[in-house]
């Protein structure tokens, strides 16, 4: 197989699970693993500039195809030499693929499912179809979007206009955009969807996954720079996420297979785990396994118990925006509250956000002083707060690696 | 007289006009004038951290006593040890005095006057001062105050609740929050009031400046932190103008005098420079003169000439949030045009902000990022452009600095 432009190497693996401590190598530096990876979906950490994102120990951020697809366009962000250089980040970066953004947002809304959706934008008209020649295997009333054999037909969060994805133009955009580490176009499914279902849209993204790998394979420049992770879905049935791991971990064209792998679905809390641990149990140990859109610290714990390296999640910086920030409340090393800044019992609190914290914030400013931000309705309340949760996600995958070293996780 | 915190230095006088280059020394480090002085209403400088306030190249900033003492309170910046404690910010910093926000805001609404207005919050109901004894001389029915000879009856702009400013205590407020320069409390007429008014009203203004300096020099520990401005007003008026130049720059109690100036009134725009030129044939050229919420480049320009020192305004940051930037047009020293980075014609200029600008924004972002960023409605569009439009300011006073030096200005 020919040089790749990542490399993961496992440094330590647990004797108590399946966890393991190593790094991801790329072109922009170097991943410690387990990480948490900030997410700026539209090519900004929101309210952070790059150097924040850098200082506070963040080895990578992840930004979303579907978002800057529409706006401002991959073309753009190509004529800029890519996400990087559009948004001055010179580290390691990663783009979704999409999928996920163009079909469920609408179906995840309100179902109680852990991954974020809080961008969806229900009420759109449907759109038509008609005469198109491609028969609509699913329909989201909520946040219209049709999927089909080829792709997924949806409108834009924007200005209501309709677009078409296909895998193809999925890793077309997201060549343009540049990022070090890209995602094959999948069919994110509902977990409240039956198993016929699941079982056709399996089939579709595993399609996808092919066309998906193709794509980057025969564009020689793009795949020269640009790792493919291939998806695995299967929502909750342990007979389709294994085939799934099967599948998308022997794929491969013109001899070339993925050079990781993400774990995809909107899971129900308490389904994840189970899935994961299916999945990685067939996964080969070799390659970096991503837990897509998975951000709460006890979960990410979890999940690398069960061998997982890399987890997304806007939790900690949509939190920080609206007040809420995880301290650590006890000598337990991964013991953790959430507090919400703008209760009134932090008026008078001269005591730092998080006693002990190193970050930028803990270190200069008071509750009392981001109490008083909150209020004001100033920007710098997000920008201090969003420092300190990145901060405390890095801290906390430091400790995580930490104790896989040590023998205890 | 006893040494005070503050000593104004005058290093080059203009031989073509008023101007004069010098610098402010206070306890927080040297200002260096003409200045900006960046406007952080709510101790923060919205959008920026305090390091950004003095990479970008400001010396100072100004807070706004009104609304911190609405919220947090006073006394909880007095807990941190003072203002810039509070914000973290450890450079020179001033407050106004809160007579303006008590009073004005509402009469300035939407007269095309030039001080800045937009926290105005119209629509408060009246409150009452029936059986308070006071004589109610003026109404303010937008933003219910009512001016007495004693002080201002004002409303929250927060929660609606009824507050009393007399001079003891603005300045009583204005010491607990601690910044090294502070304002007498006065009346900011509008200049729509007759004469008459104007002159009942600067007679109180007057009687309030010596309230305001007995209560600061008699509070011993904070008249040797703190320097305290008192306020010329008087209208558009030259007898009132110059009467009231001569008893602020005249006044003293136990034979202590002001330590510099302020030039207030809610100008029409074409009254502003006749009414500096009148007050500053008069104060006296060894002290600063600071020209209160004046802040277009072209205004202060015309400020300086007349021999004004320092000036503040949130218009520069306002803009940029709005995505409004300066940018110098030619090769004219003092030639500037504002541009709406949200225009359509920027989403693919690869272009920074200002071709030769040095600013961290420019130095980094093109003109299509920003426009993104402004249509995505990211916090970082306004981060970023206030930092371009405070070091344009900066640039700008440095640069009439220079002019002055070298004799053209």
């Amino acid at each position: 197989m020919q040089n790749r432009p990542i490399t993961f190497s496992i440094k330590t693996r647990s004797t108590k699970s399946h966890a393991r401590v190593g790094t991801i190598e790329t072109p922009h530096g170097v991943i410690q693993t387990p990480a948490f990876i900030p997410v700026g979906t539209k090519a900004t950490v929101k309210g952070i500039t790059p150097e924040m994102v850098k200082d506070l120990g963040a080895d990578s951020m992840l930004a979303n195809t579907y978002h800057l697809y529409l706006q401002p366009g991959d073309e753009i962000i190509k004529a800029h030499g890519g996400l990087g250089k559009f948004m001055n980040y010179d580290g390691p970066t990663w783009t979704d693929s999409g999928g996920f953004q163009a079909f469920s947002l609408g179906v995840a809304l309100g179902k109680n499912i852990t991954k974020f959706t809080s961008s969806a934008r229900p009420g759109y008209d449907e759109i038509s179809l008609k005469g198109s020649g491609h028969k609509v295997e699913s329909e989201n009333a909520l946040l219209p979007a049709k999927v089909d054999e080829d792709g997924v037909m949806f409108r834009s969060i924007i200005d209501g206009s309709a677009h078409y994805f296909t895998p193809k133009k999925s890793i077309e955009i997201q060549q343009n955009i540049g990022a070090d580490i890209i995602f094959a176009f999948d069919e994110c499914t509902s977990p409240h969807e039956p198993v016929e279902y699941q079982k056709r849209s399996l089939d579709r993204t595993h399609r996808w996954a092919l066309e998906s790998l193709k794509t980057h394979v025969e564009n020689t420049e793009a795949f020269s720079k640009q790792a493919l992770f291939g998806i695995i879905q299967g929502g909750r049935h342990e007979d389709l996420r294994k085939e799934s791991a099967k599948f998308i971990s022997e794929l491969s064209y013109n001899g070339i297979e993925f050079d990781g792998f993400g774990i995809g679905g909107s899971f129900a809390k308490e389904d994840m785990i189970t899935a994961v641990h299916w999945v990685n149990s067939i996964l080969p140990e070799n390659k970096p396994r991503h837990l897509l859109g998975i951000g709460e610290p006890s979960d990410i714990i979890k999940g690398v118990m069960e061998g997982c390296d890399t987890f997304d999640c806007v939790m900690p910086t949509r939190n920080a925006r609206t007040g809420t920030v995880f301290v650590n409340d006890s000598a337990d090393t991964f013991s953790y509250v959430n507090l919400n800044l703008k209760n009134a019992k932090y008026k008078d609190d001269l005591g730092p956000i998080e006693w002990g914290c190193e970050c930028y914030t803990c270190k200069r400013y008071t509750r009392a002083y981001m109490n008083h931000l909150y209020k004001a309705g100033e920007m710098l309340a997000g920008t201090l707060a969003t420092i300190h949760n990145l901060h405390f996600m890095a801290k906390f995958m430091e400790k995580v690696r930490g104790e896989i070293v040590a023998g205890n996780l």
